[in-house]
């Protein structure tokens, strides 16, 4: 059976923070998992049923990590198979991934920088060539680059996210403020500051409502 | 009744991409929606309806987004109340933020950065102050900061972090490649360039599997 999207995406996630364990093979409760992930244990219990799998993960004691980590790679179909990535614009935000430490050791590989003003692509320094924008079309397909990492003004991130699934790009993260609209087949995952504070403040209204339970009464 | 936290979250998100639209007295469907957020029109229309409201968002036509907007808003518990961030760690990705557009309009204001090392803050620019890491305990209470944005170097993450919950901090958008503990009432929120590229290639992986359903017969 295939599993709901949101589940997979949780499932990602774990199976990483699961492969960072410094004891992958000492047992964690699903308590355990809801401190680490933030997600309920009844929710990280259902998901990982979901799993389906026949794989020795589960003990009494909980579940192993390196072993429940390998089940959900499997089941969804992950390979250890390198995906290529490239950066798009290299303003302040861009040229900070330049050297992005989390690459090490993950599937993905920074390969390529684009930015339209050459000037700024000779000035900078990276482990790997940098590219004026409009070679774009050129050097994606031929690197086997498949995601872009989306950093360019907010005003530009529509034309050039079309730019990009031209190039053949199938997944972008977005770190523009703008909205994109892209083709079926081609994802993208929207990564803002914003969001990611206005989630902490749900969370922590909702802690609140919790809390003092009288005042959700009025 | 209330929400479930990852329908809070879907909404809160939701809500601020209803109020990014230009016509926000349009109704979409819940199927525009999906498209927009990603999210299965199924699990919309389900988070919408955990919001038991009696405004008027719903017509034939779809939902209203302004309208919708401000029920989610007002079920979520927010205010319009601003909140006060600072940057933690002003290498070149907090240094990215140090200008940030996306928070003009939002009810985030970046009043404060702080580094360890106090020539970076004399050389930065910034629209707001910035402080030696030193004078944290002092500076964030004064200013009544609840939020911070956390960039500094992975190792030093976790000790970080709970020098900021000394502080007050209440949330904390991690930016670091580390895994943090922190105390109940305290959240977390994780962002994390190698997940979001994680999170495409599941959803890339689930669209093939989809496509080639024998695949997923083996």
């Amino acid at each position: 059976m295939a599993i709901p999207k949101p589940a997979a995406e949780r499932l990602s996630q774990l199976a990483r923070l699961l492969e960072q364990s410094t004891r992958p093979d000492k047992p964690v409760s699903s308590t355990e998992l809801e401190q680490l992930t933030g997600w309920s244990s009844h929710t990280i219990r259902k998901d990982i049923s979901a799993l389906e799998s026949n794989a020795d993960f589960s003990t009494t004691a909980g579940y192993t990590p390196a072993a429940l980590a390998a089940a959900i790679r499997e089941k969804l179909g992950y390979t250890d198979e390198e995906s290529k990535c490239c950066i798009v614009g290299l303003g302040q935000l861009g040229t900070a991934f330049l050297d992005y430490p989390a690459f090490r050791g993950s599937p993905y590989t920074l390969c390529a920088g684009f930015d339209s003003n050459v000037n700024r692509i000779e000035i900078l320094k990276a482990p790997f060539p940098l590219f004026p924008a409009y070679r774009m079309k050129e050097q994606i397909p031929r690197l086997g680059i498949t995601f872009a990492i989306l950093c360019v003004p907010g005003e530009q991130a529509q034309s050039t996210a079309d730019k990009l699934v031209e190039c053949g790009i199938r997944g972008i993260v977005n770190f523009t403020t703008s909205i994109l609209t892209l083709p079926a087949g081609v994802e993208v995952e929207n990564v803002s500051l914003v969001d990611a504070l206005g989630l902490l403040a749900a969370r922590l209204a909702i802690h609140t409502v919790k809390s003092n339970p009288t005042r959700s009464e009025k």
